[in-house]
């Protein structure tokens, strides 16, 4: 038997244990947004610290970073060989709205093949593969390679303080390649690397226009509603076609390429797969891009939340004074979040009457990212799909942001591989979260595999 | 010394206790609109009846209504004298936002002229005015007129059972005239009679889209956001100039007469007092009407509420599943609820994308009013305000609507006198409502004399 299947055997004995002490992460409410949840950020961050002391990894540590803190860990017995750093998050998701859980989300409960919990696939679910798959070698022979682990509390809310804290410990995270099995898979039969990831600008957009809220009666029809003059701004920020209409925005978008249209048209994402993921009447967006370029290839603008006035139960007949709206955008080679911010302010310089007062808060934001498909990390990920799902993987552009990605390659000039077990239908980020097990048990088997194909 | 004036001296003489008493009322959480609050709406309503005991009315009793009940009481000892009905509500609006009160809403503070609390102005602070000068002349003597007292616990949710309460009770409601003192004047130095009152349809409309909210990365560009769908359709509701969209919306509207261009033209109510009062950067609206115009004989369309997706501290990259507003609408003669709830429909049948689902909710509705200022009610509140103050009154139409007075006109045949000592900038429906102290007194006195003028 091969040292790869005596750790793989030792993982397959071991789903039961892996999946209690899954369910024991899953239990701390790591919601890193929430300062109310300080406390138990800090706590998930000491859990996976004794996780990783457990398995045996080496010199663990939380380090400071100005927010929520970065568990450090190495095992480093390997001179010569290449030093595999794995990335992973521990914070997860705000639960609104708690109404729609169908479970507590933070008791992970299994029914059929998945297990609910907030995190479980978004990504504590994640981080818990590998962290069983290094123990899994650890248990049954020698490691392979090198390894370190930079776990953060702050992915959730963009990687705020990651920009600051990477260059600080430069040679800290050295490493040949990053295992970040943060991105997620096409289907549960389809294992999927990602190669490209967009960059996101989030701003909190505030409108305010009297002083204090008014008497509908005594003084509507007399002053501009701060609400109907957001939605009137909102409204404006695309056309008719779903394209996006801040000053300059499509300037620096790189064109869709013939090849990658051929590439995505192959991708079993289709406009059906997309209807019945998200159960809405109808598709949405720019006509001339398939819904999987949309998502991968072009930028996009969304209002994450809105908020104005009486929002209780019955009725209120006020004319509010202020107005708010959370919006994001999505970015795509070669677009900068700086320059984006401007746009939206040009936007609104533009486009607000004289009757409000505006303003923008930027809240965070995070760099796209292409990774080299041709380096040996993504060769080695790619072999160890193929062993263990009998089929090459995909090759694909994500819509969502990684901020670390881009940083690792900027700052450390570490390259990352895109994987991870999470499937569209997990509901990451809604309620009802979700993690397929056996998608689970079969990352486990690969990330083993891929840490024999990089030695 | 005449009658009145003995009433007049008591009354003086007893504006400290009047106003601890005031206090008392104000104390009480009486929010109609949130069924939490239902056993201090409850209170309210006792507190009141105990109170008419102890002034000398008899029969006092709480009607149910099947919401909150109606407090009745008479005084009935002048057979052929007139009948005065004095109506009133017991019922508050909600606090939020409470961050923005500068003292605890249910805590009346006295500072200065003004005394801060929910209620004082709109209206507790004028039922009591009314009470108080009632009890001034029973103290001093004889009652000039008979007295009935019809005190709802539901004007801030629109009367919402007093369509149907009423009829039942049409003959113990007959009277001559009622005195409806929630009107409100236009400045301290300018008493005001009310004529018309505009209508209101409330609406809530909620648009939902995918089946759950979604991942903004993983969905964003192919799906149509709820809440900015949701802002186009509200944007899409006034055209550049204000003027209201919905089909057929003014197609019942009176057009402005030239001789109310003229009366409202004379009016204080001046483009700059706007500006002063909502302490907004600009005024909006229909150019072709003045402000006082816009606010009195022209319909509105307001957003009173908006709710979408993520509205707490930070950044969550959700793309919200459904969206929400509560709009409503100020209505003229001769416009009708049911017509406009019709319109609105149409407008969203015509406007709305395949794209989305969108519910129209309707909350409540009231008809607008106009009062004959010809009675003998209006003339002997005319002339009680010239004595008080030493000028006649304004006559004005208002923005607001007080559902009872249409009722009280259809059902029982009573016309209603809107008078009131509540001020634009008492911040009724806003944090830090207040009511005017002088204006309270100088409002009892004037109703001291009313009741004398009525005999």
């Amino acid at each position: 038997m091969s040292d790869a299947n005596k750790a793989i055997e030792y993982a397959h004995k071991n789903h039961g244990r892996f999946t209690k002490e899954l369910s024991e992460f899953l239990k701390i409410e790591s919601i890193s947004t929430d300062d109310a949840y300080k406390p138990e950020v800090e706590k998930a961050a000491n859990w996976a610290a004794d996780h990783l002391r457990g398995i045996g990894i080496e010199n663990v540590k939380l380090l400071p970073t100005g927010g929520h803190p970065v568990v450090y860990g190495d095992w480093l017995k390997k001179p010569g060989a290449p030093t595999v750093l794995i990335y992973g998050h521990y914070d997860v998701q705000p639960v609104d709205p708690i109404e729609l859980w169908e479970s507590s989300p933070f008791e992970a409960v299994v029914k059929g093949d998945y297990l609910f919990a907030r995190g479980s696939s978004d990504m504590k679910g994640q981080v818990m593969a590998t962290l069983n798959a290094v123990e899994s070698i650890m248990r049954t022979g020698d490691f392979p390679v090198n390894l370190k682990f930079l776990l953060e509390g702050e992915e959730e809310i963009g990687s705020l303080n990651m920009g600051g804290f990477l260059p600080k410990h430069k040679d800290l995270f050295k490493a040949d390649f990053c295992l970040n099995p943060d991105a997620g898979a096409i289907s549960a039969d389809e294992p999927t690397i990602t190669f490209g990831l967009r960059g996101l600008a989030y701003f909190e957009v505030h409108v305010s226009g009297p002083a204090r809220d008014l008497h509908s009666g005594l003084f509507g029809g007399t002053v501009h509603n701060p609400a109907q003059a957001l939605a009137e701004l909102i409204a404006g920020m695309h056309d008719s076609n779903g394209t996006i209409t801040l000053p300059g925005f499509y300037d620096s978008v790189r064109p869709v390429t013939d090849q990658e249209r051929e590439a995505t048209a192959k991708l079993p994402t289709t406009p059906e797969s997309y209807l019945e993921q998200t159960g809405v009447p109808a598709l949405w967006g720019e006509k001339e891009y398939t819904p999987a370029l949309r998502t991968g290839s072009r930028p996009t603008l969304e209002v994450n939340g809105l908020l104005s006035g009486w929002t209780g139960p019955g009725s209120k007949t006020v004319l509010p004074a202020r107005a708010m709206a959370k919006i994001s955008c999505r970015l795509v080679p070669d677009q900068d979040p700086a320059v984006v911010q401007k746009q939206l302010i040009q936007y609104l310089e533009e486009h607000a009457p004289k009757t409000i007062i505006w303003e923008v808060k930027p809240l965070h934001d995070s760099p796209w990212a292409i990774t080299d498909i041709n380096t040996n990390g993504v060769r080695a990920m790619a072999a160890a799909m193929e062993t263990v799902w009998g089929r090459k993987p995909l090759y694909r552009r994500e819509g969502g942001s990684i901020g670390v990605v881009a940083m690792l390659q900027n700052i450390c000039g570490v390259e990352s591989g895109l994987v991870g077990g999470g499937l569209p239908d997990d509901n990451i980020h809604s309620p009802n979260e979700r993690m397929h097990l056996p998608t689970w048990h079969k990352n486990m088997d690969a990330f083993i595999h891929f840490f024999f194909n990089m030695k």
